[in-house]
């Protein structure tokens, strides 16, 4: 019998990675024989989390048929943002703290979504209500990842529940969670060793819109110019992705940490849905857009809105 | 605000009707403004336990969106077996037991489900997990559920869970669990009074496989002869259903509560599906299907797997 293997989704943040390392983890203490991958290395910023709390890197996968029948899913549930052989193993187990789309199992499951802030959050209570004790290093990821989601408790999506786990997993971990959160955050902004692709690529997902894909990335910024000063490259970057992967718009969400606002950056014919949705001009390709922090919550709704 | 409408699926059993009255129960006591409805009349059997247990019959609804905005849905998830309407409104929360297709969201949403054998086993899990008191009634009325669906615990489906929650909450409810088992499951098998599409449809699904609609209908019975007798009736009914509902395969599913048997009675050109699908003949409309008690684990996965 393999291994169950447990992933987050492409292009993975740091929920995505550390919910697969937390949620094995769970898994493994009740009798389970499970092993955390990745389906893409961590950014910079779940890589500060790592080391802090001396975790090793999950293996990348590109296939899970060819060494398991059975998966896991975590921070995800959608088949076009997961191993792409997905549709080949059985899905015994999905954490997720998004909508549900384009999943389906010929068998039960079990299926765990809660619409709070972080993936996290949701294990941290499975933890709980399964008498399984937080070790330290795994408590200081689950709050890595709720920061990380959160912005510092700060985003629209952060529940109560998101706090309550945040401080007690803060006390766990033995940190201070306003000062790590900071160094965690910023660790997560340089940009300046990045290129277009992997700007715009870090953290982006595809989301199906009536009959086009959407592209989304975001990027956390302590500086917007940083980004804004490389528009055109990026531009560049978006067309030459639009083209090669049938992208029918393109967004990157350039989003200011420490003061909640976002800019994006918009590639595409379809840039006047962008536009009806905030209800906001585009300019020079770029539309402001005050308090918006959040993809799943304040940018994907409205705009499917559009298209559908 | 118009209230948040409960309710399980289609051509409901005792599980659909009553997990609505215990989940919007619990949804109550938590806050919110529910009602349990329900997608159909109550059986005999479900019927019975709410006469027992002193508790008024949810009444029955054909739309959602023409009274409310916010719905909850317990015992199913796939729009063809929830109210027609399902697609404009907002689905808040899902406790299911069941596989999960043609099911999306467009938010975040609270979604339960764990692979045992009755959706109750799952409510009485949140009302531990959510410290809310299980009153009498209640406690009956699931007890109910997870006996109808798991046949007095002796169903496949049947996970230690749910014996743990059965026994307890015998307990809460005062009742012999065997006793009350048997009186309730006979209460549902009493076919003189019914016509064949009662028999039929009273809990029957319908399962997209491949291209086609497949419609399972499943009647338990203490005397297996009092469905074969009626067998040419059946078969006509059947293909006039079948006509008139573009279902291309009906199966029913006649099942021995007490032995733990099936035979199925078949119609539609298909037949060679569930020939290969159990390794056995069809013999005039009939297939002996021993040890087969439930439609979910034993019927739809290896007859699915013919078709895909």
């Amino acid at each position: 019998m393999n291994k169950i293997l447990i992933f987050g989704h492409r292009s993975p943040d740091t929920d995505a990675i550390t919910s697969a390392i937390t949620f094995s983890y769970l898994q493994n203490e009740l009798g389970k024989d499970t092993e955390a991958v990745a389906l893409g290395k961590p950014t910079d910023e779940t890589q500060f989390a790592l080391n802090y709390f001396d975790t090793k890197t999950p293996r990348v996968i590109t296939t899970a048929a060819q060494e398991t029948q059975e998966v896991m899913l975590v921070d995800h549930n959608e088949s076009q943002q997961s191993v792409p052989d997905i549709n080949k193993v059985k899905v015994l187990a999905v954490v997720d703290h998004h909508r549900i789309a384009n999943f389906q199992t010929d068998n039960p499951l079990f299926y765990r979504a809660e619409p709070v802030g972080c993936t996290n959050t949701i294990i941290f209570k499975l933890y709980k209500e399964n008498n399984v004790e937080i070790p330290k290093h795994i408590a200081g990821l689950m709050l890595s990842a709720i920061i990380s989601d959160t912005l510092l408790l700060k985003s629209p999506t952060c529940t109560e529940e998101d706090v309550k786990a945040a401080e007690e997993l803060a006390e766990i971990a033995g940190v201070e969670m306003e000062t790590y959160g900071k160094e965690l955050l910023k660790a997560g902004t340089d940009t300046s060793n990045k290129n277009a692709s992997m700007i715009l690529n870090d953290d982006a997902k595809n989301f199906p819109m009536g009959d086009l894909t959407v592209r989304i990335g975001q990027v956390n910024v302590v500086e917007v110019n940083d980004i804004l000063d490389r528009k055109q490259e990026l531009l560049d970057e978006m067309a030459k992705e639009s083209d090669e992967n049938a992208i029918d718009l393109f967004i990157l969400l350039v989003t200011d940490v420490l003061n909640s606002d976002s800019i994006a950056i918009i590639y595409g014919e379809e840039q006047a849905h962008v536009s009806k949705a905030f209800n906001k001009e585009i300019k020079a390709s770029t539309i402001e857009l005050d308090g918006v922090v959040s993809r799943k919550k304040q940018v994907v709704p409205p705009l499917s809105a559009q298209f559908n």
